[in-house]
């Protein structure tokens, strides 16, 4: 195994060292991260688009910039997007087979342009649950985004192939998006960390919508210092964006050492404590020990947010997509269209009900935060399903799997709260399980501290899985 | 007829004048007010509530202050105010029977504290159409609110009693509300002069809401200069009301006397142009000929601004009434109760879509003012209509009167436009008319300089109606 192989199963941030001391060159670890892809991914099912030729030529370009004495963040980290961020060139799927008409996008994404003057090497498009309605993985169009700790279970969605891309080492970074859940779910599945920014911190410009008011982009990776580093690359004002929320950016990065001492730390509970496997619980308590949390808090009416944010999706998105149902039925995802088509029956006095309990519940989450400085909670209610999953058993009932998967994340995105999710691996657990470390709007910070923390004592991990025999880790 | 009751057929500013002089005392002018209000509102029905006392006192306050040298701008001015702001010791009706079971109000709206710290004198709540879902000053439950210049036509609405407090001349002024027209309906109808300001610009704070994307408050009075110096003092921040834009308050009386000559002033054409009757047409024409302005602009799809503000009116208005429609609909004015239904079972995807299509409008009226500073529109296709009308005959079509009453003025609040509208006497009309002056939004001085231009050319003018059998005139 060459160096830059070796260094595919290392976090981003030892790439980007490596590469700043001319050790690799970031050419050779974007061929060893091209090759990885074309060994493992026809079984892993993450990519939609391999952008060969451009992380080539972004990678000579990062060498080149490195000679010169540039100091670049992300100097050679390979990346993969969620495939509903416009890239140059590509047509912009959203994880839809009817989007695939339309002309390849003329230009980057904003958060794509940002990566790429950080010096990250942009190597593919990846899997995504159709139009982002999903929190499995699987694209009816696309076929599954496979869960490399486990190819028959799933990734989890709807940034799926962000999750099996960096889970598998074919990418230290993903770009993905995070509306019910859909960064934390796939961290969660797929044992990485993922950054859920506050709401109308980072750009959206350049990227499929799917629930406007709900939306959040943000990066996964294998370590918090990853995370830490693509996000202060990716901040900063936007004209193109109108909704971005104007704010000073904020340096993650210098803090991440601080450790989390002095943090008051909370569980959730009531809800959070509820409707999940013992292993959810499990990993909140390993995390919550491991930070010396020993207090409870309880977010009021989280089913109501719950609910709230049900009701704003569904309506949102159909209307989004009214023209599209109305010209093309027949080319969505069975299951996707049904959840438009009932979406676009929503009557608007329960969106503008559910739009006005958002108010009310953000007031009690920044009462909450007066007393606590993070709150803790599980990322899913189990680790990763079997594919095709279509029922679980939660408290006694059946539910159906896919829109309980986002049980306990639709609560807190639903007030655009900041989240990192931490991976978990139980003691003699053959799979990974989320924690959120939820912190007060704006303080990214502390979350990405709490998580760099616990990594630092070896609390969460985030291994590259053992693909291809286990031969590689 | 004593110099009080005299200065109650002129303008607030002549009032406060001779107020100021010492000519006349604020507590004589408000017993003028109260004795005005005593004789003739049983046939008018204006008021719903006269708050004597209140009225006694804060008029002996003025005079008080006056004689210590204080320079109170509407310096014992009467006025009234729509029964869905909060006065203090009143219940807030808001035009309907179940508000009335609600306690009285325990301070002030906004608006109204800062009329009384202008020297105005509060005379009494007035009527409205039930909760403001309205443009023929009707009420149910309260009785039409008459209009003064004939008692057997409509005053408008739903600021109905605001119209007829001030064409009556028991008040100088009154604070309306304006979602889809329902300050510049009554002006029209009642001929005033009727400030709809910018969306965002006056506090709604301690009102009872309608349609809270659309909602403005604003003056009516019988002189430009009344509203000038009605905006100026109600202007300003207010913690109490979170939807207000945060704007550097705007002194109009200043530039008052600066002219309509330099302004760049266009009719509007097309939609605004069609459905209306001669009158209407005829008093653009008019105010165009008074200003010299010959050309013509088109507002592109106004038909559809109609048309999204009427879903966004009836969406919004029904989720806020929803729990009143589920206990108490038979307590609802039957007609107003269908709209709401109908509004509770519009989709939210037409919803957004409708708001939408806001943001596109909005985009093409303000390239329009990148070329002309005011456009001119008709403020209602007719004069005011005979009481009771049910249909209206428009371009040969029979179409139902209320909602048509506010077909002009209804895609210029969608966009949250500033607009004075002016009262026009058609040579050998019985009945007035109003036109819209619209201006670029935050700029109300522009709408008020060309409406107290034409005022001071004669070419609108708002004399009070010649009541209990036109002695008075």
């Amino acid at each position: 195994m060459s160096a830059a192989d070796d260094l595919l199963l290392r976090p981003g941030h030892a790439i980007a060292a490596a590469v700043k001391s001319g050790a690799v060159s970031a050419r050779a670890v974007a061929e060893a991260a091209l090759e990885r892809i074309a060994r493992h991914d026809g079984a892993l099912g993450g990519f939609t688009d391999v952008t060969a030729a451009r992380a080539r030529a972004e990678a000579e370009a990062v060498d080149r910039a490195v000679e010169t004495g540039a100091d670049l963040p992300l100097a050679g980290v390979p990346y993969s997007v969620k495939n509903l961020y416009d890239v140059e060139g590509l047509v912009t799927r959203a994880g839809s087979k009817i989007n695939r008409d339309a002309p390849p996008a003329r230009a980057d994404a904003t958060l794509i342009a940002r990566m790429k003057a950080a010096g990250a090497v942009l190597v593919g498009g990846v899997n995504m649950g159709e139009y982002a309605y999903d929190f499995t993985g699987e694209n009816v169009h696309d076929g599954a985004s496979r869960n490399p700790h486990d190819p028959g279970r799933m990734s989890g969605g709807s940034s799926g192939g962000s999750g099996t891309s960096v889970a598998a080492g074919m990418a230290a970074l993903s770009l993905g998006s995070d509306t019910n859940g859909s960064i934390r779910v796939p961290a969660s599945f797929c044992g990485l960390f993922g950054l859920k920014p506050t709401f109308g911190r980072l750009s959206r410009a350049g990227t499929f919508p799917f629930v406007a008011s709900l939306d959040h982009l943000g990066p996964l990776a294998r370590s918090a210092r990853d995370l830490a580093l693509a996000f202060d690359a990716l901040q900063g004002p936007d004209v193109a964006d109108p909704a971005l929320i104007d704010r000073p950016p904020l340096a993650t990065v210098p803090t991440l050492d601080e450790g989390a001492a002095g943090l008051r730390i909370a569980v959730a509970g009531g809800y959070f404590r509820r409707q999940g496997e013992p292993e959810a619980f499990a990993a909140v308590d390993h995390v919550a020990a491991a930070l010396g949390a020993t207090r409870e808090v309880e977010l009021p009416e989280a089913h109501r947010a719950r609910a709230a944010a049900y009701v704003i999706t569904t309506a949102e998105s159909a209307a989004l997509h009214l023209d599209r149902l109305k010209r093309r039925a027949a080319d969505f995802d069975p299951d996707t269209r049904d959840r438009f088509l009932s979406g676009a029956m929503v009557p608007a006095a329960w969106y503008l009900v559910a739009q006005r309990f958002r108010s009310v519940f953000r007031a009690e989450m920044r009462r909450l935060f007066a007393e606590v400085d993070v709150i803790l909670a599980p990322a899913t209610p189990f680790s990763a399903l079997p594919s095709g999953t279509r029922t679980v058993r939660l408290d006694g009932a059946d539910l159906p799997a896919r829109p309980n998967i986002g049980l306990f994340t639709q609560p807190i995105s639903f007030v655009g709260l900041p989240v990192v999710a931490v991976p978990v691996w139980l003691p003699g657990a053959r799979l990974p399980i989320g924690v959120q470390v939820i912190a007060p709007p704006w303080r990214e910070d502390i979350a990405l501290r709490v998580a760099h923390a616990l990594e630092g004592m070896g609390a969460v991990a985030a291994p590259v899985a053992a693909i291809g025999g286990g031969s590689e880790e």
